[in-house]
């Protein structure tokens, strides 16, 4: 019973055979607004644990709806998000985060009296408290995952395996509702983990939107010497280091995506900002002044400080 | 006769079969004044390669030579930098760049007449000319390989295969002398590309040297939060994202080694840190006035800009 509704999907990307699975009859069809890579994944994983009969979709964008139907991610394509969420038993909003509040008031009328709506997005105060002025029946979700790629075909069922999913219930969530949503994600690989909504996006401007700040920012300044052109563009061009790689992968993702969440978390954001400008400031002044104890003290405190906050 | 040199050599981390390997009789004792990951890793290369017949090693620090020694990396142990030279066919620099002049005054009177000497330094101008003070027979030289990890413990044979190695031949410098340096990289799988050590400098500032002030600032700032403990500090250890990982990866390098590399190029590190600065301020000023187009034009700019720096 609990493979019904992987058979046939039609999907090319199957959850591999020790995902977790959806235990008891699937919930009925899944919404998905928005079909890029986090939208996309939540509606293959599903599909393949057997947590959904079927997976219809939406998208602002014809082209990536189209996309999305060719990668096997949505049976059926809506014509608009309303459309989309009338009599699904679970609807997932995965546009970026300041769209969710009118997207939430459009669906409202149509949801289904026992439907579960949760979102993807990456910050969550503000956006937990638009969505429930219109939709009661709200678990607002965070899975950390993803990777620097957009749209469907970045979509992969195994994307949640293993990966933390914060949950963020809010005094008006049903407790019920938010026992299902965390079997939901337990169903598709996710491990979830209850947070306020407030530290979590205090906990996330550090752990995740600071480091795209830096690596937009290193990122355009590299950008700047590479625009120079002549010898010293080529010769940049032709090293490829993986220093460079690596601390900018971040920086190739949605620029839209990004935009929002830097501005929904403005709060939390400058202050951080303000400690990163005060850090590179300060190595700038030792490396000026050629100091090296200085300097060097910096650099060792930095690396103790990354060997508390990054596992292993 | 290419592999005499391999035999019995008592490495435990062999080359991969498909390494090239050095055609001809070994060129004799290899040095390595510096047995940490880098230097230890020509050794091992070198060995496996057959290029040179045995291994003496010297480092600064006891501990350091006896675990090169353990690992397989030396034969032989020497009293001092001078010791270790005398005699040798071929004599690898990899102590932090400031401290390349010294050495090279150290080795100059015991050095062979046909010996090549190079470094594996991440800046070249300055050390370049240092080294060329004492020592004619040297090619300065930045293979562009290893990890954030240090240490003989991180050494294996195999870092520099298909990885670029930055060869700053200057006018004094033998041509013979340039071809056999290259030829020694190119048998341990290094891909030799000449370049002026002025231009090496502007181009690694760039690639690599701001990276890493970008990875250390932002691990610091990070830090800072962490260090205010409670729950937030809780919250973000608990999390572990790629993104802040990936991003700082390179921050866990040695503090002494980046300290020498940023005093050392200080001259092209100021304005670099000056243009992180300035797009660090940038992305602030858009968040803190809310202005979204000119945010997404600037981080969609970034993006656009890394993808014409970082390979696919």
């Amino acid at each position: 019973m609990s493979a019904a509704g992987a058979g046939g999907s039609g999907t090319t990307d199957a959850a591999a055979p020790s995902l977790p699975r959806w235990t008891g009859p699937p919930l009925g069809s899944l919404a998905v607004i928005g079909v890029g890579q986090i939208g996309g994944s939540v509606a293959l994983a599903a599909r393949a644990a057997g947590a959904v009969t079927d997976v219809v979709g939406w998208s602002r964008s014809a082209e990536t709806l189209r996309r999305a139907g060719v990668a096997g991610i949505v049976d059926r394509a809506a014509p608009s998000a309303r459309e989309a969420a009338r009599g699904a038993a679970v609807v997932v909003l995965a546009t970026p985060v300041l769209t969710l509040g009118a997207l939430a008031e459009e669906i409202a009328p149509v949801l289904r009296d026992d439907a579960l709506v949760i979102d993807v997005g990456s910050t969550k105060r503000a956006a937990v408290a638009a969505v429930e002025n219109h939709v009661a029946r709200f678990v607002g979700c965070h899975p950390l995952a993803g990777t620097e790629r957009s749209g469907p075909d970045a979509a992969t069922a195994a994307l949640f395996a293993g990966r933390l999913c914060i949950v963020c219930p809010t005094g008006r969530t049903p407790p019920e509702l938010v026992a299902l949503a965390e079997r939901f994600w337990s169903a598709i690989g996710a491990r979830p983990l209850r947070m306020d909504a407030a530290l979590h996006d205090r906990v996330l401007g550090a752990a995740s939107h600071l480091p795209h700040v830096a690596a937009y920012a290193l990122a355009a300044a590299v950008g700047a010497i590479d625009a120079e052109g002549g010898e010293t563009s080529a010769a940049l061009r032709a090293l490829g280091t993986t220093s460079l790689r690596d601390s900018t992968r971040i920086a190739a993702s949605s620029p839209v995506m990004w935009r929002d969440i830097f501005l929904d978390n403005r709060a939390e954001m400058l202050p951080l900002i303000d400690r990163l400008a005060a850090a590179v400031g300060d190595l700038r002044a030792a490396i000026a002044a050629g100091d090296g104890a200085h300097l060097e003290a910096f650099l060792e405190a930095a690396r103790a400080a990354r060997g508390k906050v990054v596992p292993g």
